[in-house]
């Protein structure tokens, strides 16, 4: 074990656990065959996570009282099913169609590498995702969580310092013996500000070929792995 | 499925699903053998557990601050290792049976019954235990929850109202698609005040011979079942 008195393993989930972008541009493409609908789904599945972080920053600057990320999410679709002048989906269809960031494939490595951590640590996420997303994604997805913590929880989106405070303090440890894994070198800095562990894990094609970051580990942070299989290798020390 | 609506189940914990007299007692029982003290282990389990509602109602009434039931216990312990005379135990084997609360047996019936459950119901826990407590209980005793709801996360302990209405906003569901199982009348009644569904499970040997309620349902649940087994029945329809 690389990393002396780490006890639990918290992880971002979009991105660096499940693979969004994969998964929404399935769904989106099956329900527009379904419904004889044409649009470029690639850039509409882009779209509805460009909208993510903006629609986060409404909330952290106060412009938005706190709101769950589900809420985020259909603010973000109805504006563009109006964009994309898509007008047939029934409500039942847009709240099925919202409901998408449950139903997210986990990366091919993943499952393994969780059930493999599962063992030796406490695995929890920390995600901005609200906590009845995140547990319904987890049975989706059979990510073996010993427990959801999500920024609901602080009433504050990462990387807000609180959402990192709080995780430790739940999982009432200190600080030092939690260790955030992400696929993200942002989530990780403002984790690490906080007295958190860290380990990156790349995950190159998160965002398909509009990709511009997050290729690789920006800074000297405690893990870097090429992915869970290997991030097990290291923190198990096999 | 008897009760019409019903999406996510919570569960009360101690008690309910894990046997803490008997997972204490064994505990207490092996420690005195081991340390060589003599003492009245059933009484020193009972009177741990016979001060959970006065430290809890301490918090209620906003004589202490919120504080976590892991340092609720502890206070409690600290107080029986005085009033028993049992002074031969060091600071890391007092801390550690402080944490006998997150090694509790699950009754007989539960893991068997929870694992069917959860193929239709999200799985949560409701309970006065703090997060890592239960966390770490559930990996301990098998228990496959998709989420630890706690009454750490409302700052208030069962039966404050504000618990049993924090499950269903974190669930993101209304009150009426929650139903809490527990072995309590209060709890239930608690719950059925803000609108949850409820189910009642006998577990008339809870405390030993010193029981003296909660044998059978006293009011008029959504269900009342033998077991887990025969919840399972109930709710699954078959």
């Amino acid at each position: 074990m690389p990393v002396d008195g780490v006890r639990a393993l918290v992880f971002d989930v979009f991105g660096t656990v499940v693979d969004w972008r994969g998964s929404i541009l399935r769904e989106l493409e099956e329900l527009g065959r379904r419904k004889r609908i044409e649009a470029d789904w690639a850039a509409f599945a882009d779209a509805w996570r460009g909208a993510y972080q903006p629609s986060m920053q409404r909330v952290r600057a106060g412009e938005l009282p706190w709101t769950k990320l589900d809420a985020l999410h259909r603010m973000s679709l109805d504006e563009l099913l109006r964009r994309f002048h898509i007008d047939s989906l029934t409500p039942e269809e847009v709240a099925r169609l919202n409901r998408v960031w449950h139903r997210l494939s986990p990366w091919p490595d993943a499952v393994a590498g969780l059930n493999r951590l599962r063992g030796r640590y406490l695995l929890g996420t920390l995600s901005n995702g609200n906590v009845a997303l995140l547990a319904e994604l987890a049975k989706f997805a059979g990510l073996p969580w010993d427990c959801i913590l999500s920024a609901e929880l602080a009433r504050h989106y990462k990387p807000d310092p609180e959402v990192y405070r709080m995780a430790a303090e739940l999982l009432g440890e200190r600080p030092g013996e939690v260790m955030l894994v992400a696929a993200h070198n942002g989530d990780l800095l403002a984790a690490r500000a906080e007295g958190l562990r860290t380990a990156f894990v790349a995950r190159p094609t998160e965002y398909g070929p509009h990709q511009s970051r997050d290729f690789a580990a920006e800074h000297d942070f405690d893990v870097v792995a090429r992915d869970f299989g290997d991030l097990a290798d290291r923190l198990l020390g096999d």
